[in-house]
């Protein structure tokens, strides 16, 4: 008999029916210039509602500088890039793009990525690969996409507590002196909202010879004094030998990209076939990142705004007594614990409250962590926080959820 | 003593300079509305050149209607999309896109990547995984996107001989019957511009009870009725069951997709990290990606137009006694067989005549094979054609290549 290949498929749907987590895609329409606020394409019908999940964490996607050099950049060089870097899609727009990112950075150089997701796993996995026996360091939390370029090196790897500098010393210590480590973290974990000690990570490095790769795509743009990210917020940018970023979140358009030494960026560009094989972002895009990045260089009050808001939110869902996971940066984790429970309190803000969550769930976190995670920004008023605060409230009482 | 990182990558850029494969980019900005002419960025000067080797293959990048919506959509939206699918990301254009790609190839659904080479990882490895024991079945020259996916499957894998129906038969019948299988193969490759014999291959995967997954990039929009690839032109594409393609090549934007069944659709969404945990593509980019994919299904000009140049280079080139590599499809390879001597002749094209055709070599080809790929379009005329044949044969006399 021949395998039944739609009765695996239709079971592997209902699985995630039966666990509770299947995931249904919220459609919504932002509203040009009235961000957080944007339309639910509801088949009951449109209304408006408030979001409080984006990654678009300043709301630089709808900042007049940055539609400008997308519409003028789109007009003038066309939409697509119309080929790889090395095939005809090597346009001006990212050759500057790369330039500008070096500079915020303070690197040689960077390279850019259609997204962060492959950024890390092409990076991480092509550095290893050439590095020869090489072993790597992984902090249990990292994201998804680090561990895919993890797994796919083929590397030697260790694995340790999240943000446990005595495991990972431990780890490093037992290796050979002379093969050749990596330290795979991230600055922020944009799940819990903390942050990782990048310095004493850096000094491990430096006693065990070490390389060190941290992602900060939920911290570029939003940290330091240009917005380059925790690692400078702290003081250690020059300590780290690759640092990966996005410029899809804070700076409001899409693609990820890596920055550090000439060779090292060179080597990357020369051998990672998820850089190879895939068509150039398009000029405008490029042209509308390189706008956010040299505002928020210049600019720290969207940041200091995120900041406030962020810390009246928490403030705010405390005093009401709601679950608030600990947290020093601008996420504002609130806890549920199961996945069924998580979407119900979601549908219900939704549809009771015209309030935007998305509840998350495994594999995004581990399982009996299930929460809502929600994201303040600089456009998110008192007014907004105080109806939030209340919806909150009223759903947890709603459907029984634990207060703190 | 810690191991020396400097010197390592140093020694990989090295590497490929020794091997005269080490890639430099062409910076370029192509010219609105004179495609395939574009301004080189050179140290030494700017100057204007021509374009022939693009995958921007109909010139949609800069269609009217796909500037249209690109610019419009920019405007009412913003750059960003703001999240994942799951996370504030799923706006109205993308929800459009997927239904319109489930239209164009008379599917029910439809799933769209940041990049047609994380669909073929995502979607090949995913599929791999939900089908217990599943044994795939892959062409030698297969994309690197989609071997990435075989292997990052962890299935176990036959490789066949390139379109050999025979190998492929022997290798399936040695598989267990009822294990699950999957043919994973692409509809025209385009490095050489050949084509698969795709009924014959579905055939076989009936008699052996196998699924069939094949990419469809160097088709989509250029070869069928309404351009929904090279399946539909020889009347195959009801039977398989899985069909990729791309958003960044013939309709001039960027992005990948599959579509197929609402389960296996609904299964990628739901299980492929690669999907789930990157950013959606931006609303301007999902609607100029509509656009060029609505005027193509309604309009067969560019697909003839382009079928036309393309063989009438071929004719041009093979009279002036060039080695063209045999091909019925718009690709039009020269082959060069040594990887210091095809940049060579790219350069001197570029120098001598301002003529753009990038060197392609390891990995993108075997060694041994290095050639200059032309992609004649519908905007080059017959006098381009004609400059262009004389320009090749004065390279081949001055770098003494070998004729046909």
């Amino acid at each position: 008999m021949n395998f039944d290949y739609a009765n695996r498929f239709a079971q592997a749907i209902t699985n995630l029916h039966d666990e509770g987590r299947y995931r249904v895609f919220t459609d919504i329409e932002r509203i040009p210039g009235r961000y957080p606020k944007a339309i639910l394409k509801d088949p009951a019908g449109e209304r408006e509602i408030t979001v409080w999940c984006s990654n678009d964490y300043l709301g630089m996607s709808q900042h007049t500088k940055v539609l400008d050099a997308f519409q003028k950049t789109a007009k003038v060089y066309g939409a697509g890039a119309g080929g790889t870097r090395n095939i005809s899609g090597n346009h001006s727009e990212i050759v500057a793009l790369e330039s500008d990112l070096a500079d915020l950075h303070a690197r040689d150089a960077a390279l850019v990525f259609t997204s962060g997701y492959i950024s890390n796993q092409a990076t991480i996995s092509t550095l290893a690969k050439l590095l020869p026996g090489c072993v790597i360091f992984s902090d249990e939390l990292n994201h998804a996409s680090m561990i895919a370029g993890v797994r796919d090196s083929g590397a030697e790897k260790h694995v340790f507590r999240h943000n446990d500098l005595a495991h990972l010393e431990d780890l490093l210590g037992a290796a050979d002196r002379g093969k050749p480590k990596l330290i795979v973290f991230e600055s922020l974990y944009s799940m819990d909202g903390d942050t990782s000690p990048i310095n004493e990570i850096c000094d491990l490095a430096e006693k065990y010879g070490a390389m060190t790769y941290v992602d900060e795509v939920h911290a570029v743009g939003m940290y330091g004094a240009r917005g380059a990210g925790y690692a400078q917020k702290v003081g250690a940018m020059e300590r780290i030998d690759v640092i990966e970023g996005t410029l899809a979140k804070a700076f409001g358009c899409m693609g990820g990209y890596i920055a550090g030494s000439a060779d090292i960026i060179d080597a990357v560009r020369s051998y990672a076939p998820g850089f190879i094989f895939t068509t150039t972002l398009p000029p405008a895009i490029a042209a509308a990142a390189r706008a956010a990045i040299a505002h928020l260089k210049g600019s720290s009050s969207e940041r200091e705004s995120q900041q406030r808001q962020a810390s009246r939110t928490r403030q705010a869902l405390t005093e009401a007594g709601l679950p608030v996971m600990a947290s020093e940066t601008h996420i504002v984790p609130v806890l549920v614990g199961d996945p069924v429970l998580a979407k119900r309190a979601s549908d219900r803000l939704l549809s009771e409250h015209n309030i935007y969550i998305q509840p998350i769930n495994y594999p995004t976190v581990p399982r009996g962590t299930e929460r809502l995670r929600i994201t303040p920004g600089p456009l998110h008023s008192d007014q907004l926080i105080g109806e939030l605060a209340t919806a909150l409230t009223e759903t947890w009482a709603n459907l029984g959820l634990p207060a703190a």
